[in-house]
């Protein structure tokens, strides 16, 4: 199916076996379908009521009114679940919930915090959850949350910060657990749940939190992501990895004041200009790195892998006109082979003023901020060294603090470089038997219709569960990929938190091992 | 002389001539130079009382009050003065001293209004004049205006907007007047005193305000503007032109919105990569400008002017010193010969955000500012003109509007570009017989230290005098250069009025012709 509100279309959907003896007519996921439409406007209510809660990493009272909320209602449904905690950081949500007779654990990972808001930009209080009948920028208009009973179109959305990153899988999850408990259904897997608060501050504890709690998390057989955004095409997706991140920030110097362009322009140097050179230098007009080395760590794919990415929709056309683009770097490759290099970006770029403030002078400096994402075997201080030693060759002296004059004058071309932090890609191998199991259980909501690609190109720090705690990881990710992420008027489309439900149905009654070989790839292209 | 504070050395200053038939036994400079060390806290005050009274363009009511105020100055000291009005336009304060017998009349040009300010980077408030003991970057502490009798450091600054540009003028210009009267010295010329209220707003209504009022004006031999700093070493400055101005804005565009660097990065063009290959495609690493044409249409330098550039003082070394610069652009040409040539400077950039506000996107637009100065025989419009063709041979479709996403599907790569106004540069002969009587005053001022230089890099509206009113105009400036011009914390070093002050006693007292040859060029080299 795609996720495309009234148009459902179940190819895939067989009939359900149930290895653990439940007695049931329908499959789990009908049940839990049945569930959903008899009790969309309570999930709707509910659901808001999480997203009413302000849940920036930085804010500990709410983010720890965010916990203790999550806490209980995981306990409520049954879950044993508790707060970890470290000093000063925001806890870990932790549940436990153990099958008899199960023989596989599935970890689920969600981050309950979000990005910090300019409230200035949205449309609606970040944290007033808010429905409206389709997109704003659709023409989408505000109405009120459906009363018990009243039939709710899955075109709504529901505004707010976090409604699509990263706690739809929350709302989805809840009436999951709460719809299994009214239908008598029990989990074919122990679980796991670990609900991190500081993801989008970079999980800064997420390593110590793991690593202190590796007695109750080794027993994890996959741990599994909803994060980030479905297919462009509205398609389900599953993906195996994510690029990791790091970046720089660079700074170009010229005379140690701002000078007026008039009297010396011409002849001081010009910051602005020398770091469009430098920046040039970097890349080629098609958007390839120059950078010497660059690509060269960049590990092979496998054959899945490959065969994946053959088997994908080619869906880069429709993008191309929904964002307005009619060209992209790489020659015409497609988004998801692009998503497989490490690319280097120019996030932002800052010299004085543009615009009414702009002014008649030479600039003291100008500065990039230069994103760099990594793919699988790229180290992140590795890329940032290759990159530096790119500028060397340009000509600049490299320096961490802004230059005094005795400097300037010994340098015909000095650059600061502020470096990042950051962490590396990781891939989780296609052909392990979990990941066959995963995939079955998608294909059963999903159909031919599942998308499935090696790599996201965003990060989540996935490599502390693939390297460090040594465990596959798969992202199947819930939200509209025109969510807003990260930005104004953030929301999440109910057709996508009704997937989650779907999805979430199927996941915890996959069945063992049906014996079946499956390849990882999408359905058949169209 | 250098105008060096305590060191005044008046190599040039020889037994004044007195054509008119004054009696005088002292020079009118050594009379006016006696005057200001009796007056010379009355004298500060004074000034203090004119930089007390704000002068933003837009702000009519302060404006209104500086012009009355000068205008009440200029008849108190026997000048017949009053307030030219055009509607909506800051007035000009005329003023007519005709001089019985003289033959010769000089047009004086000062601008009474200042930069607006950004107060939170000013020290003390911009329109509360405050005393130095030096420059305030070299540690100079604030000290109280002195009281009559006490002495005074000329190594002192006042800070207040427009202490250096262009108040300087009119706080030395009446002193002079008023020591004239004092001393029974009377002018050897008439004088029409010209006083712009919008120059720092781009002096839009000067053509207006000099054609409607061309009858009293057409009279004028020679404009004397006293804008713009002395040279870098402190001495006297003489300079027979300026570069015009103007400007465009360019905005890149990449995705209709800002994207995911992580899901689109590597696929979806990135702005500011873009915006910094076209700009490095405008220049060589050594400044050069890369614009077909942009060089084509310079006037070439007469022998005077070659004569004027080749006397020159070489201060370039100790100037890279001051402002921290190793190289500077056109293989080590001079200052003085760079600002014989048009300029392409990036005056400003902007994309997203840097430092703690940079996020991971890819920016939906970058914008560059860029400056452009003229010189003699430049046309502003055919200028422009140049770098748009430019910009459309790197492969840019140009737009005056934000595209639309039609727009922006048809064309790969899309330039915004705003054009500025602007105006032409000038450059008076400096062959003619008046120019050789003003040379002359300043020598007897400045003697061998007086620096000659076809044209200043900055910019005035000069081309209105010299190619409408058709005019020789001269510009002999009289702040320090490190004035802090146009920006925060403007001052204006006590020996840079003492010098505006010995210069008008000279001008305004100088022979009508003596007959002697004197080519307008600096002193010996040294």
């Amino acid at each position: 199916m795609r996720i495309v509100g009234n148009r459902f279309s179940f190819f895939g959907m067989v009939l359900w076996f149930a290895p653990l003896g439940l007695a049931a007519q329908t499959s789990p996921v009908e049940a839990v379908r049945a569930y959903r439409v008899a009790h969309g406007p309570a999930i709707l209510k509910g659901f808001a009521e999480l997203l009413s809660i302000p849940n920036v990493a930085r804010d500990s009272v709410g983010i720890n009114r965010n916990a203790v909320y999550i806490r209980d209602a995981l306990r409520e449904l049954g879950v044993q679940s508790e707060l970890l905690r470290l000093p000063g950081a925001p806890p870990i949500v932790y549940g436990e919930l153990d099958v008899p007779g199960a023989t596989r654990t599935l970890g689920i990972y969600v981050h309950y915090d979000g990005q910090p808001v300019d409230s200035s930009r949205w449309t609606n209080a970040p944290w007033a959850p808010t429905l409206y009948t389709r997109a704003i920028e659709d023409g989408g208009t505000r109405r009120d949350f459906p009363g018990d009973g009243e039939s709710i179109d899955p075109e709504w959305r529901i505004y707010a910060r976090s409604a699509g990153d990263d706690k739809a899988p929350i709302g989805a999850l809840l009436p999951v657990l709460r719809a299994f408990r009214e239908a008598g259904i029990s989990p074919t897997s122990n679980i796991r749940f670990f609900f991190d608060g500081e993801e989008e501050a970079g999980s800064p504890r997420l390593r110590q939190y793991l690593e202190t709690n590796r007695d109750r998390l080794d027993g994890i057989d996959v741990w599994l992501f909803f994060d980030g955004p479905v297919h462009q095409s509205r398609r389900p997706l599953l993906t195996f990895g994510v690029r990791g991140v790091t970046g720089m920030q660079v700074t170009i110097y010229g005379s140690i004041r701002p000078l007026h362009s008039g009297h010396y322009g011409n002849w001081a140097p010009v910051p602005g200009q020398m770091l469009a050179e430098l920046l040039a230098s970097m890349k080629d007009r098609d958007g390839n790195v120059l950078v010497e080395g660059f690509y060269d760590t960049v590990e092979p794919l496998g054959e899945l892998e490959r065969a994946a990415l053959a088997a994908l929709p080619d869906y880069d056309d429709e993008l191309k006109r929904e964002l307005g683009l009619f060209r992209t770097e790489g020659s015409g490759a497609s988004l998801a082979e692009r998503l497989l290099l490490p690319s280097l970006t120019v996030r932002g770029l800052a010299s004085a003023n543009v615009g009414a403030l702009a002014r008649n002078i030479i600039p003291a400096t100008a500065t990039a901020a230069l994103g760099i994402r990594l793919v699988k075997a790229n180290d992140p201080e590795h890329m940032k060294d290759l990159v530096e030693a790119h500028i060397r060759r340009q000509g600049y002296h490299i320096v961490r603090e802004d230059p005094n004059r005795e400097i300037r004058l010994r340098y015909p071309r000095i650059a600061k470089v502020t470096r990042s932090g950051g962490y590396a890609a990781a891939r989780t191998p296609m052909n392990l038997p979990i990941v066959r199991q995963v995939v079955r259980a998608m294909r059963r909501v999903a159909g031919d219709d599942l998308v499935v690609i090696p790599t996201l190109g965003g990060s989540l720090p996935l490599y502390l569960f693939t390297d460090v705690m040594a465990k596959p990881a798969l992202i199947l990710p819930i939200a509209n990929h025109d969510d807003n992420q990260h930005a104004a008027d953030e929301n999440l489309r109910i057709a996508n938190l009704w997937y989650g439900i779907d999805l979430y149905a199927a996941l915890l009654t996959m069945p063992v091992d049906d014996g079946a070989i499956e390849p990882p790839s999408s359905g058949p292209r169209r």
